[in-house]
């Protein structure tokens, strides 16, 4: 399900000193509540997760890669269905099968709280690990390092909503010799990637370990953290990554390159992976 | 109180073909717990209120900002004192003065779960409104189209880890002349706003009706929230607006200047307070 994801409204434009009035495209931005539903002894439940706000369409994929990449769920094995209510397209309900416990205990922020040393990045770090399923799959990968170079413009030519609106967030697969898979835009960069994981996901498709993700802004820790819990081994950021986003790709074994531009880009971690 | 904001680490540059090992500097990212302490009837309370990931410094600035942008405090005359631990940067408190009840339940966030029209656009326009202290403050500012022209390079000279990382946002006051009042940068644009806001509150500054807000990015939700809630009437951003900050702009009376550049730049909202 592919809904709208841009507004037009009346603008005014300054240009040149002169002022006159247009129309403008806006990326839509708009909460989205995600529900779990999931059978107890008691009885089924019902429990809030998160509130998110994202740009609308493909919830049901968003909904998804948030509850896998948080470590709540394995596996689309675990669901039963997921339900867009019809009175608000901003509340959606993932379904659990029968029996499915979900890890709710467990999932990486939970950490936080459990943690006897207090938060840190260690910390942060070490949760990751403790819920990633796809930690020890050994790869053989060699990217080029002129495939680095065509990444950006490969992504241009895929990246539709921004052009018109500027504002989105995207992330990108691609196969290893550079082929595009799939894309996804969000105006929240942690949603595009949940996307586009809840997509493969979906799609039977986990873990990526034979892919490159392309990051249209900066690496946070948050969207390595999402690369580790679905078994990608290259992350190719346009922007810079963080001090945490370089230490958990250090510690996972991932290849994590940034500043792509111009035929140039820093490698940060894994650099046995890049070919000259 | 500064703490460093970056780290130097060594990575492999690749430019024209060529591999070669360099020093490079990253843009720091540690969680934050911010934590409430406040009296009850029942003795004294300690409550986990956020974990953020964000750039170390000016931390106390951060938790009284977020606290107060949510709409958890309305003052600093609020606060006892904050308290950030020895053992552990990463850890700060909040102490509220005796008899002072924390909005836990009124804040903005919680309005999601009580709304009995489910989560929407509308609804957080709504929330924001209703727990907004200077809704109501009138004012006579103009601000002449030639200041916006100027706002980025004012805000390039101001910015100093950006250029050396390329990993920060940025939030800036300045005065209705342009002139430079403060600066915050962070690794996430929601806490740079909250530094700042946070920095005024506890220096008395509050509300900052008389001040124009520079974005070095783009303008979410989130941001023109944290505007309203600190009086803020004219908000300009580098980058683009979503459909949502538009919409909450216009509701609460603030001018929005987006896509500031080469003497040209949009208004989508407020656009009565600029001059030509």
């Amino acid at each position: 399900m592919e809904t709208c994801s841009i507004e037009s409204i009346k603008i005014k434009k300054i240009s040149a000193g002169i002022i006159r009035e247009t129309e403008d495209e806006l990326a839509i931005e708009e909460p989205l509540q995600i529900q779990l539903e999931y059978s107890t002894t008691a009885g089924m439940m019902r429990k809030n997760i998160a509130v998110t706000m994202r740009t609308p369409g493909y919830d049901q994929e968003l909904a998804a890669g948030f509850l896998f990449t948080e470590g709540i769920i394995n596996g689309k094995d675990q669901i039963d269905s997921i339900r867009q209510s019809h009175d608000s397209d901003n509340k959606i309900t993932v379904v659990l099968k029968e029996n499915v416990k979900p890890r709710l205990h467990h999932s990486y922020r939970n950490f936080y709280t459990t943690s006897s040393c207090g938060v840190c990045g260690k910390v942060s770090i070490d949760a990751i690990s403790a819920v990633s399923l796809y930690k020890g799959v050994k790869d053989i990968i060699n990217v080029p390092a002129s495939l680095f170079h065509k990444l950006p413009s490969l992504l241009r030519k895929q990246q539709v909503v921004f052009e018109s609106t500027g504002g989105l967030h995207a992330s990108a697969l691609f196969d290893l010799e550079g082929n595009f898979i799939l894309l996804r835009e969000d105006i929240g960069r942690h949603n595009a990637l949940d996307k586009l994981i809840g997509a493969a996901l979906m799609d039977d498709q986990l873990p990526l370990t034979n892919t490159i993700l392309l990051l249209s802004g900066r690496a946070s820790f948050e969207l390595i953290q999402k690369a580790v819990m679905s078994g990608i081994k290259v992350v190719a950021a346009i922007g810079a990554p963080s001090s945490l986003a370089v230490d958990l790709a250090r510690e996972n074994n991932i290849t994590l390159t940034g500043f792509l531009k111009n035929e140039r880009f820093n490698i940060y971690s894994g650099d046995e992976r890049v070919t000259m």
